[in-house]
């Protein structure tokens, strides 16, 4: 999506360790065009899946994921972090390890907002080592629904995070795809 | 807003301790429609501010956010949640209590998206005590911008959250007034 692409060379950092800061158009302030036209072309892309449910991962998930349920005219679930859970009678977890603050937490879904029935598209900003789409995955099987797409705003493509998704055979649509962060600063897309 | 006083009608659930469950369509699953239709509003309502940016805090507060900067046009920035927080250097920060919860929390703004010439316009999904705002004025009052109005998806009338934007003579528009939840689990409106 050479919109997004353009705004990650205008406005994204390179940091080291492969960090891409995006903090000034996706995940502290929001550039809400962008987000408005970013759900529009997920919702082209995963048109023919029939989606009835949109699940992400709070927060920088919500705004990408919100104006793609938008497009599609179906709901959007955001999955809660906690730091650790005791009453989970009626929740849907999974653990979800962050490389970048090297912590572990858990993601809740409320079981009254998934049925069986659903085919679920999932939505993230960052594909990278895979985690949060993982612990998403997780959590549609335990609820036993179909997850019948993915779609990532950057993904970085160096990282083993597709592979998860691509082995079971799911529609992964990335609207950026990052394959090398250089020394010098520069972001190289496939 | 009638759209919005329905949807409480026939989804929000009434808790004991004046609670008022509305995880079906704002906090926890998303009406995208919904906030599409409370962004218009906002936009609308604060249409002769001129104002330049929107704040709110995660995680509640940002679909009706994004939706609110996307009728308006304007960027928007979510103010970030800490248990604790070490390094202040670049952030705007203030304390935060939650009553719900009764713990403390941090939350921060970067100081590189909040300029002196900015007219803020404050959204969030719940007006209550106030606190959430409260810690938003704080971080406005420390970066010397003018917070030129507030908007709130669901407010709580019989609570003291209004007065302390009110003494300091900033626009408040609240989409739902609720002036009492009874202990036959009905909503009352203003």
């Amino acid at each position: 999506m050479k919109l997004l692409e353009d705004k990650i060379k205008s406005e994204g950092i390179v940091l080291p360790n492969n960090v891409l800061k995006v903090d000034g158009f996706l995940n502290h302030q929001v550039d809400a065009q962008l987000m408005f036209e970013i759900g529009k072309e997920f919702g082209r892309l995963f048109k023919k899946q029939n989606v009835t449910k949109i699940l992400t991962v709070e927060s920088s998930g919500i705004a990408p994921a919100v104006m793609t349920g938008l497009a599609m005219d179906v709901p959007v679930v955001f999955a809660r972090k906690h730091k650790s859970l005791t009453l989970t009678d009626d929740l849907y977890t999974a653990s979800v390890y962050s490389y970048t603050k090297q912590t572990s937490n858990q993601i809740s879904i409320s079981k009254r907002f998934i049925d069986e029935k659903d085919r679920v598209l999932i939505i993230d900003d960052f594909l990278a080592n895979g985690q949060a789409v993982s612990g998403l995955l997780d959590i549609a099987d335990a609820a036993n629904i179909d997850v019948v797409g993915v779609g990532i705003v950057i993904e970085k493509t160096f990282q083993k995070g597709s592979q998860i998704i691509k082995d079971r055979d799911i529609q992964l649509e990335s609207l950026a795809r990052i394959k090398a962060l250089t020394d010098d600063g520069q972001v190289e897309f496939e």
